[in-house]
């Protein structure tokens, strides 16, 4: 068999995977694997055009969630570009994506003799950023030789995705040009995980069943953030179609389920929820949640009314049916099981009302200003099928619920991790993975107080020549915050930005085409969406859109009232 | 005596010490202590503009460069603020600059309970960000009750100071308000190390003192980063002028000593000197190294000539006399004894002749061409004195060697850790340091490339009302990388921004006067460097400096010939 470099096999495997955006910033510890990346023909560099490294780990992680059953990855240099993005790993670590953050390190004889190198503490220590790093990832793999250095690169690569999680791999620079085998590249890397144990399914879904015939087939289901990390949608609506049980989605489980499904009733956010929602979910006998995330912000501040008696959860490696834990279940093979047991009670299922999704566009009389009320609903005929929409933290993230999405939309949010200006480095790697994979337009909402943390994403999303639709909802400052506390303090307030300026200022030699626009009045906004050239999305454009800086959406104005 | 709640304690302390801005961004888990801070009276919340946590701490970092023996401050929120913030952090560590980072952090009762909190890694660890902190600190307190809470603040504040270098405090939402007792703060914070033990010192000034006769008084002095690190400018200028010994700079010394001292000779960076200093420094019988940083860019690649037979190193906590160490002798206390000592050598001294560091501007013919070796020099009589200059990593931080600083400038750069787009936010806490404590001008020098990671931070810089100029050196991408690696490669190409659009873009409503220019040509950059309305400096100013692409200053062209 032939001989590779490590530094190739990396990027075989990276291919194999399906990986097609790389992100990161150059740097001396990794500038010769970048030759290898700029010379791959099917990895394209994206980067060091303007991003920094945090925006880039962003990206990535945008990238590996459109990406379903591929993976981000991330590039940066020892220290000071690898300490940069950590925050961004760390936010894909606790939303569960996979990304792989590849580090290019000192060789392996400065490693031992610890020089006092630039990007270095000054004081010998070359392991302090692995030590940071392992806080935030699954796995570290450390390429240090070449025995190993294949076997280490795929147990990265298979932690990383089958965990859906961060790994960490360092890539001294005497390594990258090592000669290894490339028999093993023969193999496909396995993504999947282990079926699981058959008499435990089988105990399992007998169980469920029981409690489900006791239930009389009065259940609902809601479906959650992991059932879109761990790729299980297919099999959740199958179980839907096949049971005709209501379904519900938390605000990190929106589009997991196509909203336009006839027994979609909505999103349940505990006490934050519409009234019938809440009435149908907290009233059914039994609740079969699928790949559920309890965290603060997804459960309306942990608002919810589900005693475990009559709760069965299902996750993508354990399950619970009441008080009752069982390990190793993965709902991935559960569910088409489940599927088929429960299909008899379909017929009940059916006569089971399910709240209506199409929420109406208030009527305010004859007030212009664009209200969150009325945005979010008005937004709803704008989204086509198989749309790509990113939310950022703050009033955005809450206002979406309201918003109801065509079939095939994949809505991304970082409601767990909640780190502001995410959602613009994030829509990079999203729009270029929708590219890839033939979704439909990149549509961004993000706050202008989140958008000046990371605004030159702007820059590389226009040398790329991907064409988001950015609505930037100027409110003049943390509008979110300010509900939470200071409502007029000055620390909540930011500086007045030239919105309209920001894409021109990025494109100086006007090599692509960009378009921006401001809308003050709800007619204006809705002549704008109106229009054939505009919603064809085929230049990047930024829309910013003129708020009261008190107002928000329903559902905040609902959580912070219920504070008082 | 009366009670005073544990955050304002902590202000109370800062104020004490001289800390009049405070940097970061809010978050739920700080706003209630923010609320403190902006109506504390002598301290100025910087931030929440635009700025990110990174560019926050870079901030700090400046701040606290420029305010010798005070501190920089930064606040962020639990995990994702703090992270962000990680990389500048670790620059501060490296660089031994005195940083205080507070974390505002979930309540005591959560830390205890940990709910499924945003901003958690969704595993219940919470304290996965301070075990990542911890690598760059060289402490750390958790206010974690009323009883220790003044004692571990006031650690945390000795330790920041007196070893020059970052400190991390989490202060959880419920202990701001918590009353203690106000009695310690009588008490000032003692910020200076203990001095040396009598008879050790005298031991180790009477080696120095035969060494030094031996060497028949033919002595160089090289200051470097330590010096200025640790505050001893003062008596490392009393030494030299009782002693007259010729005094040079290393890169990150430089204006340690005033360069307009009759006895200073120039940079010193090993093989990558002017000749004239090799000669000087390596040909001294004895070399009496103040504040040696060994690193791989300050020493010219670690091509220093200075067999250690012939060294004498003094540092901030101890001190080497050829091959012996001697531990716990500090050379603020050290110096002046020396001083005294020495000076009997000062007539042999003053003869030794010391190369002269003004370099000419070149001639090179009808170029109207802006080169490196032009500019450097060129700029050297636009100085004034007291101005903070701040280079950023890339060719900036080559080309100020061959500048020459009057009397009272202060330099600021990051050689040994090297992040680029730090000069940016250091610019902003540097120049509101110099405001505060009454320097004069802020000039900035960053690479097109380095600016692109952290530009918003101009935004808070019109905010603020600090007026730096700002050199933009664009050469179409990452120089110094070019030169490093892949001198044609893609990846160290860069987006091309309209740079003289900036200001205005962040300062929609024209709130503070701007200024922005091209220039291409050296008698277009004559022309702007001699007009009196440009050189005062009282609004900000940023001027674009067109350049040639893989063009560099000579100690940079010699670097890496060097290495061919
Ligand atoms: C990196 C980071 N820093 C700080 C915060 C705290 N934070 C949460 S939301 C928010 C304000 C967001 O403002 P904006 O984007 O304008 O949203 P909106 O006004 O629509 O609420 C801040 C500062 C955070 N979540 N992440
Ligand atoms: C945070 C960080 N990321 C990446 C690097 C690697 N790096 C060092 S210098 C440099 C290019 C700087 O380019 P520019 O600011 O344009 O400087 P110049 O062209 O003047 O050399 C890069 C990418 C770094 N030092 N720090
Ligand atoms: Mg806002
Ligand atoms: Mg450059």
């Amino acid at each position: 068999t032939e001989n590779i470099t490590i530094g190739s096999y990396l990027l075989t495997r990276l291919e194999q995977l399906g990986v097609t955006s790389m992100f990161g910033l150059p740097g001396d510890f990794n500038l010769a694997f970048l030759d290898l990346v700029e010379d791959h023909p099917k990895i394209d560099w994206v980067g060091n055009c303007s991003s920094n490294e945090l925006n880039a780990a962003y990206a990535a992680d945008g990238y590996a969630r459109v990406k379903e059953t591929s993976l981000g990855v991330i590039t940066t240099t020892f220290g000071v570009g690898e300490l940069s993005a950590i925050n961004g790993i760390a936010g894909s670590f606790s939303e569960m994506v996979p990304v792989l953050h590849i580090v290019g390190a000192p060789s392996t004889g400065q490693q031992k003799n610890r020089p006092l190198l630039h990007h270095t503490l000054g004081d010998g220590r070359y392991d302090a950023y692995s030590k940071a790093a392992q806080q935030f990832v699954v796995h570290e793999s450390h390429i240090v030789n070449k025995a190993n250095a294949a076997a280490d690169i795929d147990t990265a690569l298979v932690e990383c995705i089958t965990k859906a999680r961060p790994v960490y791999l360092t890539l001294p620079t005497d390594m990258v040009y090592e000669e290894i085998s490339s028999e093993r590249l023969k193999i496909p890397l396995s993504s999947t995980r282990a079926p699981n144990d058959p008499e435990k399914e089988d105990f399992v879904s007998n169980l469920i069943h029981e409690r489900v015939k006791e239930a009389g087939g009065d259940v609902v289901i809601l479906v959650d953030a992991c059932v879109i990390r761990h790729h299980v949608r297919k099999e959740t609506l199958e179980f839907l179609h096949k049971t005709g049980f209501p379904v519900f989605a938390t605000p990190m489980g929106k589009s997991a389920v196509p909203e336009d499904y006839n027994r979609y009733g909505g999103t349940y956010i505990g006490n934050l929820s519409h009234n019938e929602v809440k009435e149908s979910v907290e009233n059914a006998k039994l609740i079969i949640s699928l790949g559920l995330l309890s965290s603060d912000f997804n459960t309306g501040n942990f608002s919810y009314h589900i005693p475990t008696n009559r709760h069965i959860e299902l996750h993508s490696d354990h399950c619970k049916v009441q008080f009752a834990r069982f390990e190793g279940i993965a709902f991935k093979y559960l569910l088409p099981k489940l599927a088929d047991k429960l299909q008899e009670f379909q017929k009940t299922a059916l006569g089971i009302k399910v709240p209506s999704v199409h929420y109406p566009i208030p009527s305010e009389g004859s007030s212009t200003t664009i209200t969150h009320a009325w945005f979010w609903p008005r937004l709803s005929t704008f989204f086509q099928p198989k749309d790509v929409v990113v939310t950022e933290t703050g009033t955005s993230n809450f206002g979406i619920a309201d918003s109801t999405l065509p079939e095939g939309v994949i809505l991304l949010n970082q409601i767990l991790w909640g780190s502001i200006g995410w959602s613009v480095g994030s829509a990079l790697g999203a729009a270029l993975a929708a590219r890839d994979v033939g979704l439909n337009r990149t549509i961004l909402f993000v706050g202008d107080g989140s958008l000046q943390l990371t605004v030159q994403e702007l820059s590389t999303m226009i040398r790329k020549g991907v064409t988001p639709i950015i609505f930037v909802l100027n409110n003049k400052g943390y509008t979110i915050e300010k509900f939470i506390h200071g409502k007029h303090r000055a620390y909540n307030d930011i500086a007045d930005w030239d919105l309209k300026a920001l894409l021109n200022t990025f494109n100086a030699k006007q090599t692509h085409k960009t378009a921006s626009y401001t809308v003050h009045t709800k007619s204006e906004l809705d002549e704008l969406l109106g229009k054939a050239d505009f919603a064809k999305a085929d230049k990047i454009q930024l829309v910013e859109v003129m708020m009261e800086a008190l107002d928000a959406p329903p559902a905040m104005l609902r959580q912070w009232d219920s504070k008082k």
